[in-house]
């Protein structure tokens, strides 16, 4: 039978559909194309080396030689910092210029690779540009929220094949991001403890929905996992702001990272996703109920009128078979990466 | 410039990004399938008259003669009657059983339709059956929540062709739909009057967003389109409760449906689209705050990473220009209605 599902720490609700459940395997579509496919390098990608659009450079890893990481403005950005800031009220509409920074953070200089085929070293200099990028944009006193995200793979909204993250810095706190934080505060002011915590411990004690333990990190499917497989990266220890991790944190959350869609990319060939890094605003970092972590959603089922009328998504999977397909899967720490020479 | 535009009667931001902004009409995707193509009875569909699933029909329009709408259980229900009603608690997590009712409202015994190519008539049926049969599963003690929606099209999260709506039935109020409500009695509370009553009257008086207006309902792109071509459709009068509309409002409903689906069906070849219907919680019909309306998202851009992150759309369109565009589209009111005749 059917049942739903509430994280308290959010007050989200999935239904977990068992009358429609497929086992973890049936999710692998065959024949779809894999990362290495194809060329390392294509004339027409504007993340190729030698390709490089010069005036949208905003920064780039290491400085000097070859570029590991560059980070780059949208050509079409949804917000610009060159806006100046406006606020206005009309009755119930209230609008503020189009301030921020969209930025695209192009992962490697490598066309046809991804994440999951990458070393942890690799991974984590990534993450490591996402850190030195919100500081830079978080000194724009102007700027409330700053988001690191991804699509990978079509279906999950990326236009362009090499891999490249997004970053979008916002002049307000977006009601979603309230909204559970407030959930979350609830939950600190009647327990005195931050619920991200106190659920770390619960999927730890259990372990039925765990898939990965690191020595900063737990990877788990939710217990009101939104669709199939997906996935929480959330760190040990409390901390609201992913942009304060420290260097031994970020260098485990690449190799974390990278083995995680590894085995995404392994046991259910190459499925498209996003992933989100919740993170505290900008003026809440020191907020005890805050807990960032990462996330991780496979675009396997397609979000139609239920979802959009009630907020319910329904997960035709149960999380802990999920749990227990992936972490079933071997993923060797010492694959040999992807090389870095171009051509 | 790109801005950004919140609702308060719900608090949603999204951003209006003009510099990706098409024309409405380029949104047309030339070559779409229109309705009507291929057979009026399909031997497979198991909506179309002769294939009827006994078993799981709970109701039929007229109820004697032919049918013309016809209501019954979900083959797959993501949700059952059956099932007794359970709560559990365990730490941050929080389960209820699978209890509440998921069901298909067959629009029509002819499979190559659509609302927008069928008589006024035909489609306030449809909304008649919607209320009838919310009237019967809200007696259920355990019934806290209602939603109709609807599916159009593969994209919209459509797999069956023959035109149907669906109604899910659920044990508790979702939290999205209890934070909408809270920011509209936030709104009450303040200014002692609906959010939603308010809203009407700004767009009345600019007359910028306004596509139809009828004797009992106001149609506009809402100021903080999610979408390109989003639309509300809103009762002038103040009504919490979709369910308790009166027969003239719901033929006015059928009109006004019909002739709006009609403008995206024409004016953008048969877009897919969702459609949800927000009303009032089972328990909540007497909230002066709360204010029922009819939302239809064409599925024209992709939810992605940033949606997912932060809960603001994107719309690559401006809503004034998407209004104007819909309210040139000329739909005669006179038009032939599909023939109800079945092979």
């Amino acid at each position: 039978m059917s049942e739903l599902r509430q994280n308290l720490a959010t007050k989200e609700w999935v239904i977990i559909a068992s009358e429609r459940a497929r086992r973890p395997h049936e999710y692998a579509e065959p024949g779809r194309p894999m990362c290495d496919e194809g060329p390392t390098w294509e004339a027409s990608c504007p993340f190729c080396p030698g390709n490089e659009e010069r005036d949208l450079e905003v920064a780039r890893f290491p400085r000097e030689g070859p570029w590991q990481v560059r980070i780059v403005g949208n050509r079409y950005p949804a917000l610009t910092p060159a806006a100046p800031l406006e606020r206005e009220y009309m009755g119930l509409m209230r609008r503020i210029s189009g301030v921020g920074y969209h930025e695209v953070i192009v992962e490697s200089p490598v066309h046809n690779t991804c994440a999951a085929l990458e070393s942890a070293e690799n991974v984590m200099r990534v993450f490591q540009a996402f850190v030195e990028r919100a500081w830079v944009v978080q000194s724009d006193p102007r700027i409330e929220y700053v988001l690191f995200f991804k699509n990978h793979g079509r279906q999950a909204g990326a236009s362009l094949r090499h891999p490249h993250a997004q970053m979008m810095a916002l002049p307000m706190v977006p009601s979603e991001v309230r909204v559970r934080a407030d959930a979350a505060r609830t939950y600190f002011d009647e327990s005195g403890q931050c619920a991200y915590c106190a659920m770390l411990e619960q999927e730890l004690a259990t372990g039925q929905r765990v898939v990965l333990e690191s020595k900063h990190f737990v990877v788990f499917v939710p217990y009101a996992a939104a669709s199939p497989f997906h996935l929480w990266i959330v760190p040990r220890a409390h901390a609201a702001s992913f942009f304060h991790s420290a260097p031994d944190v970020l260098a485990d959350l690449g190799s974390v990272v990278r083995t995680v869609l590894r085995k995404l990319y392994v046991g259910l060939n190459n499925p498209d996703f996003n992933y989100v890094i919740r993170s505290a605003p900008v003026r809440d970092v020191g907020a005890p109920y805050l807990h960032w972590y990462l996330s991780i959603v496979p675009r396997i089922s397609l979000v139609a009128g239920f979802e959009m009328g009630s907020g319910i998504y329904i997960n035709p999977s149960l999380p802990e078979e999920c749990a227990r397909f992936l972490h079933g899967i071997e993923i060797a720490g010492s694959e040999k990466a992807a090389p870095h020479e171009t051509a």
